[in-house]
């Protein structure tokens, strides 16, 4: 669902997406039987039902897209990538999903939430509670895992791995100030599956400056269509119900509402915000359509993608500029 | 209070003591002004009392195990660390003091504990609560901010970052084990404390096996203490209320219980453990004295010493011998 691939040089999209789960069940079998700890058999059936609940639990558009965006560079270049090379973006690759899964985990203890991508939140589930937690840091230590099995000695292992604790730190930082104040870029992994295709590609990140700043963009774009997908997008086709409403975020959407707001209709807005009571949710969405904030958000949708594009033009990089605009049109006009 | 010098060629205990406490204040400074992350004055605040409140909260004697280790392995080869491997050798150890308050604030919210160091534990916290699993992924990230900004470029970066990494695994691994049946090994940071100090002094960890499997022993004996401490160390001195009869934790004493008890005592044993009524605690804790487990733990004890002791003399090199020694001095007959 996700690939577009990487035109006629390379194999058709359903491979890639099929040799990207492959490489799933080698990393799991190997994570079961890793020879620095003796895990026992309840262990091991933990491990194995605990990945497969929270890796495999979304479309896995991230992941696939470092493969894709480094099949988009080869091609830009001339070349495909051989059979180790497209390993090894797999399992960078897979490397963001275990990630997103971490975050997602920790994310919905802290969040108090109900559901993610459409079943019971892990924690949510009677056997798990906190025990959730643990999990959470099981699959960040296996990243590490990971990446020392299959990357290192390679030139950029150590970029690889200071890529990986600096998504940590932007994700971890972002949420402090989101459970203070404001909630800005949290979700926004997208800039390193990129980063992740540029190192394989052998690139340095030094370079990086222009493009992470369009990568920043898209992501402030991504978050806002989140936050207007949690009250307008549809319950089945997001898989989660929104409640930015009922926990008081500072959501794109209460964001516009204040700037539009009159005194009275900010004193509505005050009242019933942040209210688990659904009467008071509806009043909120009601004062959200009488502002028309659904058409505001579809002309911010327009100029944001009319920016972007003029910056990634902007871009001396053939490949570089294929890549960002493969990623702009997969999540220009998104419904989950 | 733990540390004992390098002998006479060393600046005296107090110094040591008070330069690594200085390193804590830069390390801080720098996090708070981080300028890869635009904290607001709100967040700084919270970073600045988290901080205090998890990586002070202790006795700081694993980190700066790691400094005297270091001085003592360079008494060994006839020099004494300069100012720079002085700071370094502070990093390393604060680095594990972070570890340790990071793996701290998420045990105690998965263990549903009380109290720890003698304070409440920090998601205990009215203002805190379930935000302290991201304080504990802060903590985590920023161990990758020091490191990355003292010691990218040295020879040993990629061997440190593996090392932390290694610990994780370990230790997420190993408390997964725990929450399933045993609880081996789990709180054994003292071998990774050698084993900075050893990256320090520009050692290859590849010729660590013996030394490790010395440091595991030590591990069990200090798991074992902990064990006991529970049960029978004075709560002031401990500095928490032990817990592990109501828990149901597997721990040295129940298994040692087990192995001696009859089946009628085994039957008392099944119907009072794991239970949170004080009753039922008070009659576990006369079948261990009427088992006499204070007695066998005070003979298991000094065997354990005397294997130990054996073992280390095997060693060949003397700077290594010195810091085993020095180690299991610090914790034989330990009452906190």
């Amino acid at each position: 669902m996700a690939a577009t691939g990487a035109g006629a040089s390379g194999p058709p999209a359903e491979t890639v997406a099929a040799a990207f789960r492959r490489v799933y069940d080698t990393l799991k079998a190997e994570l079961l039987r890793d020879p620095c700890f003796d895990f026992n058999d309840d262990a091991t059936q933990w491990l194995d039902s605990m990945l497969d609940y929270n890796v495999l639990g979304g479309k896995l558009n991230r992941g696939l897209a470092v493969v894709e965006s480094y099949k988009l560079l080869k091609a830009a270049s001339g070349t495909e990538p051989n059979e180790e090379e497209l390993f090894l973006a797999c399992i960078l690759g897979w490397g963001i999903e275990w990630l997103q899964a971490y975050f997602l985990i920790l994310d919905d203890i802290m969040g108090n939430s109900q559901t993610r991508r459409g079943k019971p939140c892990w924690y949510r589930l009677p056997k798990v509670g906190l025990i959730a937690i643990n999990d959470g840091l099981v699959l960040r230590s296996q990243i590490s895992r990971i990446f020392r099995r299959y990357i290192y000695g390679k030139s950029y292992y150590v970029d690889l791995v200071d890529l990986f604790n600096e998504v940590e730190f932007q994700t971890t930082s972002g949420q402090l100030l989101d459970q203070i104040a404001t909630n800005e870029g949290r979700k926004d992994l997208s800039k390193y599956n990129v980063a992740c295709a540029l190192l394989l590609f052998g690139e340095s990140l030094d370079n990086y400056g222009q493009v992470k700043r369009i990568l920043v963009e898209m992501g402030v774009y991504f978050q806002s269509q989140d936050d207007y997908l949690d009250c307008f997008g549809e319950q089945e086709v997001i898989g989660k119900i929104g409640s930015d409403i009922e926990d008081f975020k500072c959501s794109w959407l209460f964001v516009q509402a204040l700037e539009r707001a009159d005194e009275k209709q900010k004193g509505v807005l005050f009242e019933n915000y942040g209210k688990s009571d659904p009467a008071c949710v509806a009043i909120v969405k009601d004062l959200y359509n009488e502002l028309d904030l659904q058409w505001v958000f579809s002309e911010y949708e327009r100029e944001s993608y009319e920016n972007l594009i003029s910056a990634i033009e902007a871009q001396p990089n053939e490949a570089v500029r294929s890549v960002l605009k493969s990623f702009l049109h997969k999540i220009y006009k998104r419904r989950k």
